[in-house]
């Protein structure tokens, strides 16, 4: 056995967890049963008592997912177990924000039971089931189980954002099987921003006409969307960013900007000036008809009309403006802002349509039904609901920003601030979305930045506040982005795609050993270093950066390699890195788009050559002398540079391994000779 | 760097050969020309001369396919380099076997330009433009050159089995996209079998209502099939298989059997008895309707009638079939079959049509615009064509026998019989088609057994008579591959997400590193080894076996490197399979799919020994003891023996290895003691 590891890859050992259920979201209470179902074949869903298409459909495609899964076919047989579905009664015909959506799900040797009081708790418990299905000695099969489950938050969502990056029909339809498979019930659909309009206004076809390149969606598309998602037990809340953000309106319709135009699609990122003129009664004759014509054709309670981000500039120079503010006596532009919202929130009130906006939005004046959505921090939250709003969290949950799982995971929408909020005031909190802002996303990346990372946050919005143990959901969370593969999601099937796009006929192993180890720039370094020019909409998304996952599952397991001080495996890890180069490198020169890893991949082999020397002095009791530690610690600060906008993940515990290195001898001075 | 290869996982090398084009199929003629295309954007098209939608949705899903296979977004701006199409005229409203697909294309510095008689060429022209882009070090490009291109034969077809498991319309069209990209332009769609009536009869429902499980395609999904492939220029025939293979038309309707019924989908492979009753009026009745409905749906001018594989067996049994024969004068099955097959062409001939059949149709009294197509071999085809039949060829392009790719290449339809054909006789040779028979196939896998070896398959029934070097089929064939990838097909992205299923959670490295060297048994024997249950339709297709790819090209890297003589990776590679059997036995032990894997890993680490210890002769020029040779050769014949249904792909090399040590010295013969 002592060439074992030489020769296999050390490969990432995901930790095996007392929890025996690989549930994501796990449920709020469950006991578990003696002996398991056996699943030989898919499921004979029976319905007793209220039925409907949804939830014939639900089963169908319950049996679908099975089917794929297992690779069992989906067979119309009379033999094959039973699935007894009761629901008490129907859903409300649009969905509502706060519906039942608990169940009971019971499982045992005959079949399996699921018990709601209405479709949208039998969707969820569907789902449930599905996750409990694992191969094991025996075959298919799922545990004895009873399940009574239900959510923490009525509000549970993913705002994607189509504006920055385009993104299809198929796009929002695999995401969509995504959100339903962790339970999410909101898509918020970021449908306008400065760099595009991505919805047919049939009232003013120059809006998607002139704002979008084309890229938009037909209001049949639309119908399809909401009725795709509704299947799912999913409510679509469209988001209009007004009155900022707002460019890609104005190419076609410069006469309601506060200042002149002409104005084009912005295709660089960040915040804009051009910006909606508040004083024109024009603007919110246009407004009033075009939410009317949006209100008609988007079902749900809520109405999303942005708010954030609004520079002021066109307001301050505009003379008309000046004027308007002075008579109205408003201070500054926020007033300004404020009375905009006033007068739109009264055309979505008379169009049926509860507003929500972001947090700048917040206004002692508006009325109290309006929905605040936090994106600066939990500080604002708990402010509006003390205020007598209801809101939800999005800041911690902004899924560009290239955080970890369990960063998101550990932040609560009733945490922090709002800790300190009254009974009353916490139940103002209805929950929180994870936010996909597109600026460095395309449709071949977004599934890889939104998941698996957002089953966790789904975690924290469906299950109890105490399940928070880090380990056990980072091992759920692999099953559960294993099983997102058989919904279409391309979060790992792309990556391979890329890499081979990157190496493009050359080897792509050497290539995959560093991109394992990488992640993208965090916060919002991307598109900033030095010498990188600042990219724009149509920069190619094609490069390591964008192949590279958002979290290194293996530099997380190199990290606990030193923790546990397994030497003889962190020696395999910076062995294979520190080879690693050579074998790279000829497949760096091929191609343009790898020419900026050259110097990362040296990097690499650099950080593990210290690894490698630590690892020598450890393992024969020596002492590091304080220049060689000097000499290290310089490797390393420079490894920890960005490169080709990626983060090498191992330098830290490269650094850690140094540290526990045995106190350095003090070196002895050299003798200072006097030149001859 | 003596750790160089210790540590990285040994790789597949694709060979780069003298010819510098990964075309595939190559074209007819080219001039390679002085410098190259950049291309930094997308295409702007513009069509000079004739033009249609077709043209113009070619052209846009030209720029979608670059965007996708670069990362370059699709753009409308008004730079990016220029394509140039010039087509002569239109093509037939329905295309035609025959018909024009010559194209000249002309790459330079400035842009690329595009010539055609008709739109055909120039969607021929446009894949080879596509496959002419490569990134290198400056970007993405394509070489200056001038190709002038025409297809060898003009009938080169894939038939798909959608009877014996359903394919889904999805899988259809990506296979149809992988059909274009290498210009294949007939789908021969096999829709009805024993084991599935597989499209929508609006006259007879009960065809599909009793006869597919609820699988079928609607006739508006046919149309849209239709559509979508002539679009692609892609002819599509359907076959209608009869009077046998027919168990599944006679679920609905057993009063044209030959023997009462009642009768069920058959869920077994093979060859089945339920036969039309070819005395019976009714019958033809019946069939000149349903003819009529499926003409009018599908087109193309050929109608295939099947017409393989009839037992006989109803038939005989049948006293008033019996009393038929004897009546007609009929000495044999075959002329009742060929009395069956004249009434079915004339019907076939009334609704406008050419009928097509399998080579058990040929008749000397049928007319001479039937098509004969030839699954028993070249000498059927050569038969048919010296008696004036028109034919093609299927004999050696099974898929489902699981063949490498090279052998299905150097199979040529004017090869063996047809060689020694007239020069008119030749002309009746149109081409051929592959056969992908969908017994051990399912949506899930059937790419991964049509691609790539189809592309292989594609060049044969494209390019020059004399383009015959495996080696550079094989180099450009990875090429294509991986760009296949691009247009949806799953052929390669299938393989981990079957392998992640099959470990279930345990680490699927192990598990890869033994599926890299294995194939499926090929020919007949799937299903049918000793012990073996036989399979059905309703069995899943989720082992390994179905994981394993068609050809191991890491066995074939292996074996390049026995003949090379390439000691230092050969050990790298045997010590790596070696010491797999203890990493990947604690994964077969947690899933039933595997365990029938456990006897195949301990084989692979068997042969692996025995080659370790060969090479440590060699390498120490030591001879082996005929009884070491024995030893070993008794290791590696069973290891030959297929496990899992499928094959150790590395034990020939492994027996080179063993043939190339010295002669064995002679064993001295152990004293013989008496027993005492």
């Amino acid at each position: 056995m002592k060439y074992l590891f030489a020769w296999v890859a050390p490969a990432l050992v995901v930790i095996a967890h007392a929890n025996p259920l690989n549930l994501m979201p796990l449920p709020a209470q469950y006991t578990l049963g003696t002996g398991s179902l056996s699943i030989k074949q898919t499921f004979r869903v029976v319905i007793t008592s209220y039925t409907e298409p949804r939830l014939v459909a639900a089963g169908e495609r319950a049996n679908s997912i099975l089917s794929r899964q297992t690779g069992i076919p989906k067979t119309l047989s009379e033999s094959g177990p039973i699935l007894t579905i009761s629901c008490a009664h129907a859903a409300e015909a649009v969905q509502k924000f706060g519906e039942d959506e608990s169940y009971r799900l019971t499982v045992d040797e005959r079949g399996a039971r699921l018990d709601a009081k209405n479709p949208l708790g039998v969707l969820r418990g569907l789902e449930t089931l599905l996750q409990l299905i694992e191969a094991g000695p025996q075959g298919f099969s799922a545990p004895a189980i009873t399940i009574n489950d239900h959510p923490r938050f009525p509000w549970r969502g993913l705002h994607i954002d189509v504006a920055r990056h385009w993104m299809p029909v198929e796009v929002i339809e695999r995401n969509l099987d995504g959100m339903a498979a962790v339970k999410l019930n909101v898509l918020h659909w970021h449908l306008t921003d400065d760099e595009g309009f991505r919805i047919e206004s049939k009232l003013f076809p120059k809006l998607q006409g002139m704002g979008s390149d084309g890229q938009f969606y037909t209001q049949e598309q639309v119908r399809e969307i909401v009725a795709y998602a509704r299947d799912r037990g999913i409510r679509v809340v469209p988001e209009f960013d007004i009155p900022g953000h707002a460019t890609s309106w104005l190419v076609g319709y410069p006469e309601f900007a506060a200042a002149p135009g002409p104005y084009q699609i912005e295709r660089r990122f960040g915040v804009f000036d051009p910006t909606f003129d508040p004083t024109k009664e024009t603007v919110y004759q246009f407004l009033d008809k075009f939410i009317g014509e949006m209100t008609a054709l988007f079902p749900d309670e809520f109405f999303h009309i942005g708010g954030d981000e609004v520079t002021g500039k066109q307001w301050r120079q505009n003379p008309d403006i000046q004027s308007f503010m002075r008579q109205q006596g408003f201070q500054d532009n926020a007033a300004l802002q404020a009375y905009f919202n006033r007068r739109v929130q009264a055309m979505v009130a008379a169009h049926g349509k509860r507003m929500q906006g972001w947090d700048e939005i917040l206004n002692p004046n508006l009325p109290k039904d309006t929905l605040i959505q936090s994106w600066r921090g939990t500080k604002a939250l708990a402010e509006s609901a003390r205020l007598g709003y209801q809101g939800i969290l999005s800041a911690g949950y902004y899924l560009d920003l290239i955080q970890p799982a369990s960063k998101h995971y550990l932040i609560d929408p009733l945490g922090n601030e709002a800790d300190s909020l009254s009974g009353d005031e916490k139940k103002r909190v209805l929950g929180g979305e994870a936010c996909m802002w597109s600026e460095y996303v395309g449709p071949e990346t977004v599934d890889s930045r939104i998941w698996p990372r957002t089953a966790a946050i789904a975690e924290r919005f469906w299950s109890p506040a105490d399940v928070r143990d880090v380990n056990s959901m980072y091992a759920r969370l692999e099953v559960v982005s294993r099983s997102l593969d058989w919904r279409g999601l391309t979060h790992r099937s792309d990556y391979s795609k890329m890499l081979n796009r990157l190496a493009d006929g050359g080897r792509v192993e050497p290539l995959q050993v560093l991109a394992d180890i990488v992640e993208p720039v965090k916060n919002y370094k991307r598109g900033r270093g030095a010498g990188i020019v600042r990219p724009t909409q149509q920069t190619p998304l094609n490069r390591l950066v964008d192949a590279a996952r958002c979290e290194s599952l293996q530099a997380m397991e190199f990290a606990r390699l030193v923790d546990d001080g397994d030497r003889k495996r962190i020696r395999e890890w910076l062995m294979r890195w520190r080879n690693n180069d050579a074998l790279l490198q000829p497949v760096l020169a091929k191609s343009f788009l790898l020419t900026e890893v050259i110097p990362l991949s040296q990097a690499l082999r650099q950080v593990a050559e210290t690894g490698l020397e630590a690892l020598d002095m450890i393992e024969s009791n020596k002492s590091p002398t304080a220049g060689w530690l000097a000499r290290q610690q310089a490797v390393l600060d420079e490894a920890k540079k960005p490169r080709a906008e990626v983060q090498l993940m191992i330098v830290a515990p490269v650094e850690k391994l140094i540290g526990g290195l045995e106190h350095p001898q003090p070196e002895v001075p050299k003798r200072v000779t006097r030149a001859k």
